[in-house]
């Protein structure tokens, strides 16, 4: 069976994302802070249709980060949409016909909404029976791939109360932001225990690898 | 002139302290688990009068920590004492008549006391017009060295909110605490730039070097 992934950029005081998160600014004040170690990198560039760029530690994880992904698992702010139910079910994502999955991406909502398949091979699915339903629906589409959980914290911090997440990717980066959406936030008296798998140093982040500790 | 240094570990939710912290358990509940990472080493293991021990990538980060140290700031609980006046003046720390220190240390305290010489060349000194001057006199004492904050976070979270922490080691390990004392703690507004400068992997612990980043 595949394995529960999670990987995300946070701040040296624990925030991935900013204050005042809206749709305007997804990140919150001061988030795209915590993506700048990307953004020269070659492999995004070219990711994003842009040439040149920087080959560093990090590069080497951007391609690991989407190899033997069977399924994605994502909480309905990341889908979008606005609160709420669907309205006339012209939402369909922020990421236009062709969606970078490529793979069924199960949404956690409370709105239940008939699936909804893309060009390129991404077909959205609404999970309104809880975390643990859009994972076992997750894996079975999955295979023997692993299953990325794409965010946002919220859904981490669940997926980590429940100790579902086989493995945790953060790229911490140098930023202080003072305040923002916190990752294991909540945890108090549900905390998992994490084993250290790995360390590389990029430039302006750390990478660091965590797998859950069984027993 | 030499600079200032902090050094402290961590829990990947971003606590120094566990919970419920208390004269007969100081680091809260939880919070020795911070530190596990040091017990194994051969280099702490021959510093509390212990032979064998292992050698690791964070061995030689426990002797340079103490390289080139001039002086010691820490707050007036890391001290100890019990809060409010000094009493009789029996108190003397926890160390013993030798503490570990063996260079000037000046403790932040709302009350006046006498500088108190003890053995082996520590002398505690009692500042009560705040950080800014507790920062000048342990300068002066250190020289060209440099000046260690001993802690706790709260201390630090002061010097970092005034920007005059000039480098930060974490010892960031896989713990996660759920609740407790955090570093980085009533920053908003107020956050230093910081620049990544080196990143050593350890066995349940990676360190985390950072300076502050001028203009």
């Amino acid at each position: 069976m595949g394995k529960l992934r999670f990987e995300i950029s946070m701040s040296l005081d624990g925030y991935v994302a900013g204050p005042n998160q809206s749709l305007d600014d997804p990140l919150g004040k001061g988030g795209e802070e915590l993506h700048e170690w990307i953004f020269p990198l070659a492999a995004w560039r070219r990711e994003h249709g842009q040439e040149g760029g920087e080959i560093t530690a990090s590069s080497p994880l951007l391609e690991q980060r989407v190899a033997n992904l069977g399924a994605y698992i994502m909480g309905r702010n990341m889908f979008g949409g606005g609160p709420g139910g669907w309205g006339d079910g012209s939402w369909e994502g922020w990421w236009g016909d062709d969606p970078p999955y490529h793979v069924p991406v199960f949404v956690l909502t409370h709105h239940p909404r008939e699936p909804l398949p893309m060009a390129g091979g991404t077909t959205f699915h609404f999970v309104t029976d809880g975390i643990e339903s859009a994972l076992a629906r997750a894996r079975e589409a999955a295979g023997e791939r692993d299953v990325l959980l794409a965010g946002g914290a919220d859904v981490a911090n669940q997926y980590l109360r429940a100790n579902l997440l086989d493995e945790l990717q953060i790229n911490l980066t140098p930023v202080l932001l003072g305040s923002g959406e916190r990752l294991f936030d909540g945890l108090a008296g549900a905390s998992p225990k994490l084993e250290q798998t790995r360390v590389v140093e990029g430039v302006g982040v750390t990478h660091l690898f965590y797998r859950r500790q069984d027993g």
